[in-house]
């Protein structure tokens, strides 16, 4: 899962807006990762409708999905029923587009997060945070070209953040391959796994570090890394410095290299499988 | 009407697509301007779903609103069933934005205009013409603050088109104030009014020059013009040479050219409303 290093902010970031995915399904996954007030823009326009005249949700899955305000504390009308959000999480690509983009552009630019304020100063530092979790410009359906992703709309949403800031660029973190955050974020769990597996303490907590911080120390002197995707998988693994193994049941597919020769190769080998992968590191290491 | 200029190409543009509004009312719209073939989103999602895999219609709206493939021609699986589309055309703020930006975003990067293809080249020019109604960035309705409008969306097209074509801008014609080619349209209408009152033939095919093309000689000494929005109708009646007049009943309250004195001035005085604005302009030339 590309926003599972999201948990490591579950410490600084207590009231978040969780935006993208199919009906209120990422609420439940932003909750699960530990976040404890998890708002949707379905809320807000549940408490004041005409921050995004042109929604598109049904009455009933306002009533659905929608929290009473009351509860979501967001009414935009009566400040002192209003709290400041800490910051934007964009799970998956959005569905109710233009009121994810209208709510997104009034946070970035409000006071502190607080909805129904906008702030005097323009500047590249949002008030509060934005995190995309990930950076896909296109996807892969049945369609017979590719779909636009998270990656597009990030593009959309720096543009309209430039045009109200003076031109100065959005400063946000995204998550998912080739960042580095992701592979800082694998690396501690590896450690952590390792741990468990030679003190047979398999219930102890699981490690939270902090968002971008590398592991201080690495018992492991080679990591392989097995992916399908040149421009994600394989591009992060190498400037990571782990192993690349490619495989050919995915994304990648023979020729590519030809097609395309500024895609990022595997410095491992390309395989058949994920099985061929993990026996040629075994094999390298003496193991089998 | 922003979009009444729209008229002037109904020559050229035999089959277009009709992008933003409520429900599918700008169907109609297009249709009374006098386009023959009149096509939404809508329509190519009904004809495949996996172009816009977010989109949020329901299947009573698809079938309500959406043309069946084989009167709307846009099968984009099989090719000899689908036809190209000659422009886009955004009448109004989208409502069903993702779907809305993928299907435009295939369009102009598409073989001609035939949905299902991709161009090779990258360039500025599209591979069909995209036409904007109006370029406000933001519209008041009763939100404390002004919501973002069909400006905005213009913006986040050019950014995902720059993104795909090396970072080339889109070439795009916008209509509505302060843009010359709404003050072209209107000063052929106010020619071809005199005419018909000077006649008595109020019968008369009503003129429809080509787009951005300026009256060859015109009979008026003075054009005056009542508007209420500074940034829209007083800037652009300046540039165009007429005599503006402010008034105070819409956009415009006193004290804005304190706050922004970058805003356009009109050159003709302020006054109440657009009685008063009337009766000054009759006055200046002696007749009451």
């Amino acid at each position: 899962m590309s926003h599972t290093p999201l948990r490591t902010l579950i410490t600084k970031h207590h009231r978040v807006l969780v935006v993208g995915g199919p009906g209120d399904k990422s609420r439940a996954a932003a909750k699960h990762y530990g976040f404890k007030e998890v708002l949707r823009p379905v809320d807000i326009i549940r408490s004041n409708p005409y921050i995004c005249p042109h929604h598109r949700y049904t009455k009933q899955e306002i009533e659905q999905w929608g929290l009473p305000p009351e509860v979501s504390k967001v009414s935009v009308d009566g400040p002192e029923r209003n709290e400041p959000i800490d910051s934007i999480m964009v799970f998956n690509d959005p569905r109710e587009l233009f009121s994810d983009i209208q709510i997104i552009m009034d946070l970035l630019n409000s006071e502190y997060g607080l909805l129904g304020t906008k702030r005097l100063t323009k500047r590249s530092q949002p008030s509060i945070p934005i995190i995309f979790s990930n950076n896909d410009f296109y996807w892969a359906n049945q369609f017979r070209l590719p779909r636009l992703g998270q990656g597009a709309v990030k593009i959309a949403i720096n543009s309209l953040y430039e045009a109200t800031n003076d031109g100065m660029p959005l400063q946000s973190l995204t998550l998912g391959k080739p960042y580095k955050v992701s592979y800082d974020y694998a690396h501690h769990i590896l450690i952590d796994w390792r741990e468990k597996l030679l003190t047979g303490n398999m219930e102890s907590e699981a490690c939270l570090p902090e968002l971008n911080d590398p592991p201080l120390s690495s018992p492991f002197k080679n990591v392989y890394m097995v992916g399908d995707n040149p421009e994600s998988d394989i591009l992060g693994g190498n400037l990571y410095g782990w192993k690349t193994i490619l495989v050919r049941t995915g994304v990648y597919k023979d020729g590519d290299f030809v097609v395309d020769p500024s895609l990022a190769r595997p410095n491992f080998g390309i395989v058949d499988d994920v099985k061929d992968g993990v026996m040629k590191a075994l094999k390298a290491n003496g193991l089998v």
